[in-house]
């Protein structure tokens, strides 16, 4: 029964990304914007920070102004006030003039940088002597140093970290523009799988697919819409999927894709309207027998019903696709970091297919160590012990100690 | 002013945290245990599968009668059935006996492995000829053979990934016990900041920090709980903080933590029932003016105003705190992994401190080059340009190129 599958190279199957168009945008409170994808190009609207701040305590002066001071030869400054926090001062400072600031204050008119409060000796009110001296720009931050307005601040598609939501507050971006997370549904299928709430009979299994699938969505910043358990018969996996694409951006049916006798999954996708079956089998192990068809603009996914298989084929197929329709750029935060390491020891793999191996990473020097992980692919304890995954190429017999690989990490 | 910071060396820091107790736990929905941190160790209380199982679709047999089966010389089967999917086989297989068997299928008694589809040839209704030998336990996973019942399968302290979802769903677990995620108050204060739907006027910055920390407390796992702008007065700083401690596990504060004539936070924090002051000033860069606090069971920090300084302070000093209290164990996937580096170039450092670099993270053959970012670290877009940070030490006198780090994720 081999046969039947026309399997499909991974890359291949990569590329079809671009046959799905990105989701809509839409407009959230910056509270809610992290860890979502910006977009449209963000540019500053203003110059950030908008007034030369100082960075330390200390006293504003013109930093030619103290050239040459030293603790031998201190250089004298009268001081012409203090800078209160949050006001604009009202006064200019000339050379041989200095005025009191706080860390964060506006610097006066003519000031170009701070003297610490450490190099400056109080003599009295009106005058201090400088023991050290402050090139301009020391110990200040200047108007539009982080940002001049209109310049490029993030561009369409990057991931919205901390740091980023940092630069959106700075900004007074109390809204942002970001794509809708997508959402995907999921369902499961087979006759032998029940609900986790229920009390498998003999032969039966609890639904396991619908947990894994659903966190590696939400791990991957989407929203999974979870479906429940759908008998493996074509007028149920039919309206499943039906509804499951009105309410969903992409569909994930897990079970009922291998070649046998009860699998509908396949006759659905092609019957669905506008269905368009792009893959039924992939070159990679585990994880063969999965399908995807494009419905419309949606993708659909049949994936293996084994757990292991299922979350392999997540990593390394599915999720580019949900990052593509959900906006990210290929070098964004949230695209996961593929780790360099070297194997710990060799692995055997069969020519012909990308096969994943499941590995646990060691930090051994400035490099990590991949340590293949034991055991059959359909044991979810292999997943539990793994920290990622290594790919071993289609023309690769293995992979031997030492040799480079990247980590895909899980 | 230097003088007035008893500086506290970072690693005596992090020994702070024995002060303070694991937060209480609560029972979640399995659906909402993602990214939840186990509360207790976990066993299986049943066998994991619960029966033996076909990974392939073919024929259920004792693996010693398919020994010595080739092409040449094909072992000759007698059909006695068919598993359905689901359902226990009510029939049990002897030597030279086989039984049609889906993928996921229940093995019958007495069979010890399956024989693939692609090498058994159906002859008739009752009869196949295999073509190759199937050793006991291939294309199967024997019951219990993931996990035993009564065998340990996840500890406490573990970051529930999608993988541990699927193992809590297999075993029936619909709801788990996990830790609470802490709810950290922040507060920012500072005569110059203003609050981000506000128009700052001259000498006045919007609240960056607010978002910045929510976002670094919300990547770790815990929950923010924005309190505002407050005022750098005593009676306002101390009223938000005693109030920010009741409705939360932790408070940060940021901004008034320097040693500046209107920095109040030290003497809110002295003033606290129950209050005793760990640290007043870290000796690590950006930082230094960090104050931690512990009230009652409960640690309240100071942070500095300068975003940067205070996202780095956060990630090198709270991130572990909050981890502790949040009951995470050090080996736990939710830990951020540190990743072995090499310096790309040099980098100066003073030493008496430990030096807090910004890098950027470059792919070289198998190990990561971490290129440092140059830019005053009062610069925000420092940040945004970064992927980590690297650690120079307390005797260090900077990195040199090739110089072996590991970098913090930020």
């Amino acid at each position: 029964m081999e046969s039947f599958f026309k399997v499909t190279e991974l890359a291949r199957v990569l590329d079809y990304r671009n046959r799905f168009p990105r989701i809509g945008t839409e407009s959230v409170m910056l509270s809610q914007a992290l860890a979502r994808v910006l977009a449209a190009d963000l540019a500053a609207e203003e110059d950030l920070p908008p007034f030369s701040r100082a960075t330390m305590d200390g006293f504003a002066v013109q930093g030619a102004s103290t050239f040459g001071a030293s603790e031998a030869n201190p250089a004298f400054f009268t001081v012409k006030g203090e800078v209160d926090m949050g006001e604009a001062p009202d006064f200019s400072i000339g050379p041989g003039e200095a005025a009191r600031i706080p860390t964060g204050g506006m610097l006066p008119a003519g000031s170009d940088a701070v003297v610490m409060i450490e190099y400056a000796e109080i003599l009295d009110e009106e005058t201090i002597e400088v023991t050290r001296s402050a090139a301009p720009g020391q110990n200040i931050v200047r108007q539009g140093e982080d940002y001049r307005s209109g310049e490029p601040v993030l561009p369409k598609g990057r991931w919205l970290r901390a740091q980023e939501m940092g630069v959106l507050a700075a900004l007074g971006r109390t809204s942002v523009q970001v794509f809708r997370q997508p959402l995907v549904g999921i369902i499961s299928t087979g006759d032998e799988v029940v609900s986790i709430d229920r009390m498998p009979g003999p032969g039966q299994i609890r639904d396991i697919n619908s947990y894994t699938l659903s966190g590696q969505v939400a791990e991957a910043g989407a929203k999974p819409v979870r479906l429940g358990v759908v008998a493996d018969a074509y007028k149920e996996l039919y309206r499943s999927c039906a509804a499951a694409l009105e309410k969903s951006d992409m569909v994930l049916i897990s079970g009922g894709s291998s070649v046998g006798v009860r699998d509908f999954t396949l006759q659905v996708f092609s019957d669905l309207p506008e269905a368009e079956v792009l893959v039924h089998g992939l070159t990679i192990s585990p994880g063969k027998p999965t399908i995807l068809a494009r419905v419309g603009q949606k993708a659909v996914w049949g994936l293996p019903g084994h757990a292991v298989s299922a979350m392999i084929v997540f990593s390394a197929v599915v999720r580019p696709f949900l990052q593509h329709i959900g906006g990210l750029s290929n070098d964004s935060a949230g695209q996961v970091r593929r780790l360099p390491a070297r194997m710990a020891r060799n692995v055997a793999s069969a020519p012909g297919r990308v096969d994943f191996i499941r590995v646990r990473l060691e930090k051994k020097g400035d490099s990590l160590l991949a340590e293949p992980i034991l055991g059959k692919s359909g044991l979810i304890h292999t997943m539990v012990r793994a920290d990622g995954l290594v790919a071993v190429g289609m023309n690769e017999e293995g992979l031997e100690k030492g040799d480079r690989v990247e980590v895909i990490p899980i």
